[in-house]
């Protein structure tokens, strides 16, 4: 063996845009190996609860998710966004599933304690149902993961989908070998061709990054702040099992800037 | 074994009332067998698709569904009514997944043809994935089912949920042995408590239905022709192998009217 189940995150920034968006799902119908794939869909959310008279407000980048926020994004990440992806996959003869975490069972949270901010229905994966992603993989499924988890009380709770992707893909390191693969890949695409030297140049993504570096280039202004909790997630996948962690960009799934822990 | 495999469509009715789900999701969580639920969701979708400016056109009790309206049906079918119902059953201890027709390419549709009426982007069912029901089914989850299908080639079609719940549970007569049940039940839940002789009188429900006593009912006014499409649905799957088929209330799922063959 020397195949890779791969874990895909695929943001705003992909399903916004329909070009990107078959680009990327032509290129994992052909891995010819069984992949996750997460997403996001925040803009979409973010227009639709206006339309709905539903006014969002983003704290530090993340959304204040009351229960009318809730509403919204059970209707557009669960419903839109979801199932128009699994469609598009079975088209292209890859037997896809959509999946909240409460479908199946397969990921628990726990709603985020209030701090300085009140964040809402938002919540932190606890738990993975590993044996269920396992029994869907070996069917011949490919999970389609909308960024939403439940509590086990009747609620689901908004889950970052960077952070879904990375659980998944650690919890997943366990029983790669069960699935035909012999690791785990996490890749991460964003608006660029990986991390960046430079953002006006996008041939100048750094191959690969250490957390060490990584700090070294924060410093002198190299990475942005925003950069850093997509870095963190791929950080610490990194260092929990998954073989090869990448950030890049829509058309180049092979590329991109390689994390190391 | 002496124990049905049973498949309960709810419609608008009991969605659109909180005590009304509760109450069929405790009886549902209680059947100590395998189930599945198929839901609709009418009511909540045309609101949604008003406030979204997508106004509604029903033509005989069928919706025309333009790509506007797909939008709307796949944000409050497979995301917002969907998901309450799975993480509600998940509350009650039962590992319910959701599904559309496109998850694990359950069902496939043919888009109805235009003879008088375009209803647009609406199927009929060709073929149902019986193995992979089997499958969820072997793995001790509840499929919840949305009232949307796929053509294979990337569309969504909007389906009749109770054709829905007819297709299924005839489908599932040839596995139900798999499933440690010895038959297939399928209960329809609607406004009455079964089909009544005196509308007017909630007693007075018609223990049971065969389709030569129907048609005499109807040609005497006792039933109303609104009725005609879900008896036809109930009329076909008891011919159709299907063990029971029941219409009855939301509060009532071993009681109500029985069709017979």
């Amino acid at each position: 063996m020397n195949t890779a189940l791969r874990v895909v995150k695929i943001g705003g920034n992909v399903i916004d845009n329909e070009v990107h968006l078959t680009t990327i799902l032509d290129a994992c119908a052909a891995f010819n190996a069984p992949f996750v794939l997460v997403h996001g869909g925040g803009n979409i959310a973010t227009e639709v609860a206006q339309q709905l008279g539903a006014p969002q407000t983003m704290i530090d980048g993340r959304r204040i998710t009351d229960a009318s926020t809730l509403r919204v994004l059970t209707m557009v990440f669960a419903g839109l966004v979801n199932k128009n992806i699994v469609t598009a996959l079975q088209a292209r003869g890859i037997n896809a599933i959509g999946l909240t975490g409460a479908d199946g069972n397969l990921t628990r949270a726990v709603r985020r304690g209030v701090n300085t901010t009140d964040f809402g229905f938002v919540g932190d994966i606890t738990w993975v149902n590993t044996p269920m992603f396992t029994s869907l993989l070996q069917s011949g499924m490919c999970p389609v993961c909308a960024p939403l988890s439940h509590d086990g009380n009747g609620s689901l709770l908004n889950t970052n989908a960077d952070d879904v992707a990375r659980v998944l893909a650690v919890a997943l390191t366990s029983v790669a070998v069960a699935n035909r693969c012999d690791a785990v890949e996490l890749t991460y695409i964003f608006d660029h061709a990986g991390v960046l030297r430079n953002v006006n140049d996008p041939s100048s993504a750094i191959p690969t990054l250490t957390r060490d570096e990584a700090k070294a280039l924060v410093a002198d202004g190299t990475i942005t702040k925003g950069m850093l909790p997509k870095l963190e997630n791929a950080f610490v996948a990194a260092e929990n099992g998954v073989r090869t962690v990448r950030i890049t960009r829509y058309d180049n799934l092979d590329g991109g800037t390689l994390i190391y822990a």
